[in-house]
C-alpha cells in the first residue's frame, strides 16, 4: 500500500536510502528448491552498478549482495529471501547545499509536500541507486523462470538522445557501456562526451524482450500482463512512457493490417507485442520505454528555496549523463518480477503452467 | 489477483460478460456521507454508451444503471455500493460461427489457452462492454474528489488514424460523436465513413487530463502515481501505449530543457505532467494513450480453427470502426480511480489531505 | 481493505443490507471448467435460510440465488461469478423507532461512530442476513474442493446455552432444526420454548470439521491456515471465542500428551486439530466457536438515545433466540472459504497440490 | 500472500531463520514525522529475549536492533523501516540429529510436506524467535498510537498449566519472570521448577488488554476488529485459542446479561471486549489467549522417521519449558499491529481519526 513491495506472488519488498547504511530487499514467494547463491545474483547487480565507464556516474559502490534468510544448503526454503547491500561510498556533502531548494526535474518538492520532510542525500528514497535491490530480485526470478520453462530477458538501447541506434544484434550489447545492439559505438561516445561538457543531459529509449513466456499468463481485466508490465516499467526512475508492441504506431495502422494472422506455423507478425487480451500468446513480450534526461546536472537552473523566494541551484556530485545507459538490466529485471508474479498467478488457478505451446494445444482437439 | 477488482482502499470489483444476463460492480472503499443517486452516474454512462452515432457500433444498449446497496436516504453508508446493469441488445447469433476460429487481433486464442474454454458471445469477458462499470464507478469517484478538492477530470481525441486532432478547446469536445476539441469535424466523418465503407478500421490516441489534484499523491517506488495511471490506462481494451507529460517526447530533450523550474507562481513548465518521483505536482495531471484499430472487422483475414488449420475469417456483427471514438471517457474514469485511490491512501499514511497548495505551503516556513 | 471482500486467490466480495433491494456476492478467482448451476448453490442456503422452525427468526426468505456471470454452458470460465439474492420480506417499520437508540450488544453505535449515519433497517449492513452471501460462495468453494480433493466439510452444534450436546452422529445432524448430532432434540426445544417465552436469547457452541483436506496448506507465520480459520470464524456475527484443536484446553496439558505422535499408520491424536506451524497436517481441521445471545430481544434494556440521555430500549421485529442455531452451515461454509484459498496459494508456489498424503510421500524416501 | 507480511496499510514484512545469519522485518507505512530511534525498540525486544531467567530457554541472545532504513535526522520520513537483528548465539550441532525425525508437536511434518525441505536447525522459520522482530515492529506501532492517541497496550499471564493466577495489579507484571499480575510467584516457581526436572512443559493463558482506543476502527464484515486480533493472536507459535470479551463464557449468558448496556457515563459493561460489529466501541479491547504446552521436551516420543519407520525422538537443546511465558510482549505487540492497521484504515475512510469519545459525540447531537 505504501508502494515498496512489488508483486504478490511473487513479492519483493524493498527498503533502504542513497546515502543510508545499506538497501535491499525480501523476495517473499520465490518456489522452494531452486539452487541459490549470491554468485546468481551478482553479474546482473555488476551490469546495473555504477562506475564502470565515463558514461556513467563515478560515484564507486561495489553493490554487493549478502543472502540474509531463505536458503537452507545452498537450496530456497520457500521462505523470504532477504538480500542486503551495504552502501559504501556515500559522500553526503555533495548534497548538504541543495537541501534548502528544490532541483527542478527532481522529487524534492513533492516528497517535501508529502512526508512534510526529506532525506536529501543523494536524492533519499527517490534516488536511482532503490532499484539495484530490484535487479537483485530480477536475478531470482529470471533463474527460476528459465529453469522452469526456458523463458529468457534481454534489453539494449534504442535511442541515446538524437541518435537512433539501429539493430545490428544481440551479442553486441554485453560489449559497449551503452548496451547498445550495435558494434561501433564511437558516434555514441563522441555524443556523449560532447554533452557531459557541456553539462547537460539526455533522454533515452530501451527496449526489452522476454522469449519462451508461457502462453495465458495475465488477468483478462485489471492485472493484464500488458498493464502489469506498463505498471512495472512506468515505476522505473525517470521512466515517462511506455509501449507494448506496436504501440503508438498502432495509432495510424488499420485493422487489417495490425492484428496478427495465427497460422499453423505460429502467428505471422508481432504487432500485439506478446500480449492479447491482457494474456501472453507466447511470443516475445516486447517492450520499449521512454526515458527522461537526468534531472542532475551542473548547469544553473532557475528554481525556489524553502522560503518560496526565485533562487538558482546547480546540481555538483556524481551523476549519469543519461539515466537511460543504466537503465537496460534494471528494464529486464522488472520485466522478470511481472512475467513470474503471473506465472504464479496461473498454477494458483489452473495448475502448473505449459511451457509456450503450439497454436493449439493437443487437448483442445 | 484473477484481475477483477481495481484499486484497493477505493476498490471496484467487476463482473459480466458482453452477453451475459448483466454486467456491474461493487465500490467498496467510497466514503460514507456523500449525496449519491443513479443520476450522477448515469451520464457519464451515457457519454461511453454503443449506438448514438453512425461512427460507432450500433448495438443498442440503454446502459441504465441500478445502485443495490451502499446508499440510504440518499446518502452513501461507508459500505459496498452494488451497481447494476442489465445487459438487453445481445445478438450471439452474430457470433455462433466464429467460436471454431481464432479472430486476429482479438483474446479467442489466449483464453482458450489460458481457461481451457471461453464465452466467444460479443467477445464474453474480453469486451470493451466491461468497461461500462468502470465508467459507472469513476462517476462515483469524480463526484467524491470534486466535493473534497475540486478535482476535475477531461478526455478528448488527439488523433484518428491519419488524422492529427489539433487542440482548439475543451468546449467542442461535447459537441461532436468524437469528442474532438475541435468546431469543424466534417474531416473526421469523410476519414470514418470512407473507412467503414473499406470495411477497415483504425486506431486512435486519447489525451485525459486531471486539474485541481491534491498535491502529495502517489507512492515513491511502486504505487507511483504515474505507475498506477500507466496500469489502468494499458489495462483499457486496445491500448499499446501511455505517456505521461513530455512522454516519448522526453528522449530528445535535454536536462536544461525537460525539467520543470518551480516559481514563486508555480511550475513554469509541465513536461513531468504533473508528477515527480511517482508524487504529484499539483498541476495537471497529463495522460496520452494509444489506442490500436478495432479487430473486429469485416475484411476476410487469415487465421486458423481449432483444429490448427488455415482457413479465413469475417467478423460480423456489430462493432466500432474505431474503438478509440468511445474510450475518452473511460480514460477519465479510470484516471479518476487511480486519483480517488491515492487520496485516500495520502489520508491514511498523513491524515486529511490539502488540496493544491502553494509551491511552499506555510507549515514548512 | 474496507472489508468486504473475503480471500485473494479466492476473493468473495460481498455487498448488501438486510433491507435493501439485494445482496449477494462477486466470486472472483473459481478454477475454470467446473460444471456449476443455481441447484448446486441452493441447498446450502436453504439449511441457512430463516422462518425454518418455530426456533429460529420468522421472516420470511426464499434466499433464490441467481447466477449473473462466470458461467457458460454450464461449467465455469473462470472470470467472476456473481451471485443475487433479491430480498422480498423486509419490514422496516419494525425498525423505524429504534433508530434514535443504542440497542445493547448491537453495531448501532460503531457503526455511528465510525460513518457518522447508518443504515437502521434490520440492523443494515450488520445484519446475519449478509452471511447468506457467503454460504452461497462456500457452496461453490466446497464444491470445487471435494471434486478436486475429496474434501468435505461439516457441522454440528455442541451447546445451547447452559445443554451441552453430546456427539451422537452426523447422521442426527439433518434431522433436527438445532444441527444437533444427537437424536432426541426434545430438552434442547422445551429450552427454547421456555427461552422464547421469557423474551430472553441464549449463546451457543459451534464444531466444524473439514475432512481429506491436502496436507501442506497454509503458511508458516501470518497466513497460517489456524490464523486464517480463526479470522474466519471471528468475523462471523456474533462469535466471541475461537478454538482449533484442543484449544483452552491445552492450557492445562502437558507437552508430553498435547504433541500429537506420528506413525507408520498415521498421527495418533489430534490435539493440534489439523494444523502444525499453521500448516495442514492431512488430519481432519476441528474448529470450535463461541456464540454470543441474540442481542436483540423484546426484554426491555437501559440505554441512551441519540442525545446521549438515559432510555429504555425493546428491541421487537422477527428475531432468532439463538443466532447460534443457524451459524452452522455458515461456519462449514466459512472454513471451505479458507481451505480453497490456501489449496489456490499451495498451487501457485509448489504446483500441484496432493490429495491427503501417507506420513512420507515417497517423493521424500 | 506467502504469509510473511502482516497488515497492509501499517505492514510488516519479516524474514529469516532462527540459526541463520540474522532476522528482522521492514515495516512499511509508518507515518513519517515520528521521532524514532533503537532506543524506542529495544525496551519491548529486551522483555521478550531468552535467557533473562532460570524458567526460559537459556540461549543467550543480544537481540540487538539495527534501524537500517527509514529514519533521517531521528525521525521517521514515511519510507520503509528496515530493522537487523543478528543471530549470535546458534548451536545448530544441538539439532544435527532430528534432522531425521519428525517431533510431535513441531511443524518438521509440515513443513517437509509444504516445501520437500526444511531447514531443521532451531526449527528454522517455524521458531518463536521469529516474534522477535514483530516485537520491534509492535514498539514502533505503540509508539505512534500512544502519541496520536494515548493508546496503551498491556499484557499479563493469567494461567500457568494448573495454575489460574488471580489479577492483583498491572503493577507486579514487571517485577516478575512470569509477567503475573500478582506480588508473590513463588508457587509459580515451584511449580516451573517440578516441571523442569521432570523434563516436560505445559501450556499458559494469556491476556492482553488495549486502553484508549480509537472508536469506529474496524471493518463491519470481514477485516473486523475482532477478526484481525483473532488472526493476528492465532498467529502466534503454539496458540490454540482466542477470546474477545466474554469469549465462551458468552455461550452460557442471556442476552439479558451479555448486552452492555450504553449509559451517559459510557458502558455498563464490557461483555463485548470493546468490539461490537467489528467495530471498537472506545472500551479497553480485552484478548485472552491459550497456549499450548511447549513441544520441545527431553522426555522420549513416540514418533517415526523420513523413512516412515517407527522411532523415538528426545529433543535437547534449550528451550523454554513453557513457551506462554516469553508471549506476554509478543501479545501486545500484534495487538498494536491490529490496532495501528485500522487507525490508518479509518483515516483513509472518514479523515482523522477522533481519540476516544463521549458516548454520542457533539457533532451528532
Amino acid at each position: 500500500m505504501s508502494g515498496n513491495t512489488f508483486g504478490t506472488l511473487f513479492a519483493v519488498t524493498n527498503f533502504g536510502e542513497s546515502h543510508g547504511p545499506a538497501i535491499g530487499c525480501v523476495i517473499d514467494g520465490c518456489p522452494p528448491g531452486m539452487a541459490l547463491s549470491e554468485s546468481d545474483i551478482q553479474p546482473d547487480l555488476d551490469r546495473r552498478r555504477p562506475g564502470t565507464s565515463r558514461h556513467v556516474t563515478q560515484r564507486q559502490e561495489e553493490d554487493k549482495v549478502e543472502i540474509l534468510s531463505g536458503v537452507y544448503e545452498g537450496r530456497t526454503t520457500g521462505t523470504p529471501i532477504a538480500l542486503l547491500i551495504r552502501n559504501t561510498d556515500q559522500r553526503s556533502k555533495d548534497y548538504s547545499e541543495i537541501a534548502q531548494t528544490f532541483r527542478p526535474g527532481h522529487a524534492d518538492y513533492t516528497y517535501l509536500q508529502k512526508y512534510g520532510r526529506r532525506d536529501p542525500r543523494g536524492g533519499g528514497r527517490a534516488s536511482a541507486r532503490l532499484t539495484a535491490p530490484m535487479v537483485a530480485a530480477g536475478a531470482v526470478a529470471k533463474k527460476w523462470l528459465f529453469e522452469k520453462y526456458g523463458t529468457t530477458f534481454r534489453g539494449c538501447m534504442q535511442q541515446i538522445g538524437d541518435i537512433a541506434i539501429p539493430f545490428e544484434s544481440w551479442d553486441h550489447v554485453p560489449h559497449n557501456p551503452f548496451f547498445a545492439p550495435v558494434a561501433d559505438v564511437s558516434a555514441l561516445e563522441a555524443y556523449m562526451d560532447t554533452l557531459r561538457k557541456a553539462g547537460d543531459s539526455c533522454g533515452a529509449r530501451i527496449r526489452a524482450v522476454a522469449s519462451q513466456v508461457p502462453v495465458g499468463l495475465g488477468e483478462p481485466l485489471f492485472d493484464r500482463l500488458d498493464a502489469d508490465i506498463a505498471y512495472a516499467m512506468m515505476g522505473i526512475n525517470a521512466v515517462k512512457g511506455v509501449e507494448i508492441g506496436a504501440g503508438f504506431a498502432s495509432v495510424t495502422q488499420r485493422g487489417t493490417t495490425h492484428g496478427d494472422s495465427p497460422t499453423p506455423q505460429g502467428f505471422r507478425t508481432n504487432n500485439a507485442g506478446g500480449v492479447l487480451g491482457g494474456i501472453s500468446t507466447g511470443q516475445d513480450l516486447e517492450v520499449s520505454i521512454a526515458i527522461k534526461p537526468t534531472s542532475s546536472i551542473i548547469s544553473p537552473r532557475e528554481t525556489i528555496n524553502l522560503k518560496g523566494e526565485s533562487t538558482e541551484v546547480v546540481t555538483k556530485g556524481r551523476h549519469d549523463p543519461c539515466v537511460g545507459i543504466r537503465a537496460t538490466p534494471i528494464a529486464e529485471a522488472m520485466l522478470a518480477l511481472v512475467v513470474i508474479e503471473h506465472a504464479l498467478r496461473q498454477r494458483a488457478q489452473n495448475g502448473d503452467v505449459a511451457p509456450p505451446m503450439d497454436p493449439i494445444p493437443s487437448s483442445f482437439l
